[in-house]
């Protein structure tokens, strides 16, 4: 039970097309995914960096979960994201712990992950996302 | 050159005494390491998750940068650590590619790593350290 590393980190940006310059050229990273998650109102642009992911969110609509965070909040980290082997498993025991779950079940998320959200406020202000690889068992 | 993986996250809590158990008991991480760096004013905890650390933030001084961060931007993400091979070597290139540097030269951060900050004007929002192992090349 329990995160085995971090999978993403979820970081909010005005424009896909001014930040993805600065990790490929400054960093040194190659973006190999540009996705839309219509539903969470956002575009995606995905690096590897070691075990961990770079997500960069921008906002598809000023409604929309990343248009409110940059407005709150200014541009920067939005979410990390834990691998885990047992997402529902992990859920039910963190419930249990007294945990506030945004998500109760796993739901479809980028890269064709089984994601759910913790609530900031049982995780000391950090918005934290597990996730499972659907085939982690194949 | 570039970063070659996460070294750590930076978040910055309240209380160690409140967040430490939240990380022990809900996502199953041990707490190897609590240093106190006092020029930064603050008292860190660490946990290890696959390749990169969790570092727990709490301020020991209101007008500390920590004290600042939460005051104004409340509990969170404060920022990311990238591990470089070549600490010195990467703040050259990136400052003659236009970076904004914190820190001009590596300096002593926690756990007796090179470190040096990037400003977050440069890096869209996200205040982002490099950190050199003293004996990578031993």
């Amino acid at each position: 039970m329990g995160p085995t590393h971090i999978e993403h980190i979820g970081i909010a940006v005005e424009s896909l097309e001014e930040a993805i310059p600065f990790y490929e050229k400054i960093f040194g990273f190659k973006c190999y995914s540009i996705e839309e998650v219509k539903d969470q109102k956002v575009k995606t642009a995905f690096f590897k960096v070691g075990q961990t992911k770079i997500e960069l969110l921008e906002s598809t609509d000023p409604d929309g979960p990343i248009g409110k965070f940059i407005e709150k909040k200014g541009q920067g980290v939005h979410h990390l994201a834990f691998a885990v082997n047992d997402l529902s498993g992990n859920l039910t025991t963190m419930e249990e712990k007294g945990v506030r779950l945004i998500d109760s079940k796993p739901r479809k998320g980028a890269e064709g992950l089984e994601i759910a959200f913790l609530h900031p406020k049982s995780t000391f202000g950090v918005l934290t996302e597990l996730c499972e690889e659907p085939n982690i068992n194949k």
